[in-house]
């Protein structure tokens, strides 16, 4: 039997926070839990947040992630939900970090180019990549939850390279 | 001897998060705690936010404030700025709320109309306004400290009149 290793996507938001674990064994990926984790719009925001926080810990301490692989967000048009992209992502990362858990971001065009091909593929386009790379039965709904599959992804396609430039580099990952 | 309330202002961010701790008696206002929890710009985020978390978990728990009074904000010309501010005030929040801390949000125009009369007040009025008010040997600084003093501030005098408000509209504060 091979170990494996649990890495952890997640599509910070407040409203629905994407997550995805993955385990890998170095010879196929296993999606062990996907989902979202939603929070009512009626509750007061530091409410929300406590709930998001309670989530991510109960993920964090049931599958023990050695990765949290998180999207890099690096500008929004809309800035009321860049405040809440912003705040669900500290907390999971604070969270993550906090356990030992390495933590790296990803943009959202990095994840598509890794998962889908390109960097300008559509929602569904990624839904169909995930399910396919996954060997998932449908396609992962909603997008949120695909987002953070696809980020998980992104982490084990890419990581193998970055060990390998680290090495060729001279220094250890 | 009068009873103490503990108020906790916070001007959340990451390289440099402004706090105040207040005692409240309904006579006067002191500052228990100020300063500003700066975290190095060359470490990397994740450490960063859990650096903050830690510290102002300390804050929670040494002081055990009612309320956590924070800043609202609600657009950023940075955009790269927003998001570390709300990672940061993400992580105050749910600390805060997480410990049974009400948490309420006041914008920065709310906060300088209250403290120092106009909401256009630069930031050296706010902290001579501040200054004036706790009675202070100097004005404090940098900043981002009499920003977090002048949260609390604003909340102390807010407070009474949400309450009245509250119980004029027959609901409980």
């Amino acid at each position: 039997m091979l170990a494996h290793v649990f890495v952890l996507g997640i599509d910070p938001g407040l409203s629905r926070c994407g997550y995805c674990v993955l385990a890998a064994d170095g010879r196929r990926n296993r999606a062990v839990a996907l989902g979202v984790i939603t929070t009512p719009v009626s509750a007061p925001v530091p409410d929300r947040l406590v709930e998001l926080q309670r989530e991510v810990r109960g993920l964090l301490e049931e599958f023990r992630p050695s990765v949290l692989a998180v999207e890099r967000v690096l500008f929004q048009v809309n800035a009321r939900t860049a405040m809440a992209v912003g705040q669900a992502s500290g907390i999971c990362m604070a969270e993550a970090a906090g356990r030992g858990c390495e933590v790296v971001q990803y943009s959202p065009n990095q994840v598509k180019q890794v998962v889908a091909g390109w960097g300008g593929a559509d929602k569904q386009q990624v839904q169909r990549m995930v399910q396919s790379l996954l060997d998932l039965p449908a396609p992962p709904r909603p997008a949120d939850a695909a987002d953070a599959a696809a980020l998980a992804l992104c982490h084990l396609a890419m990581a193998p390279m970055q060990r390998a430039v680290a090495a060729a580099s001279g220094s250890r990952p």
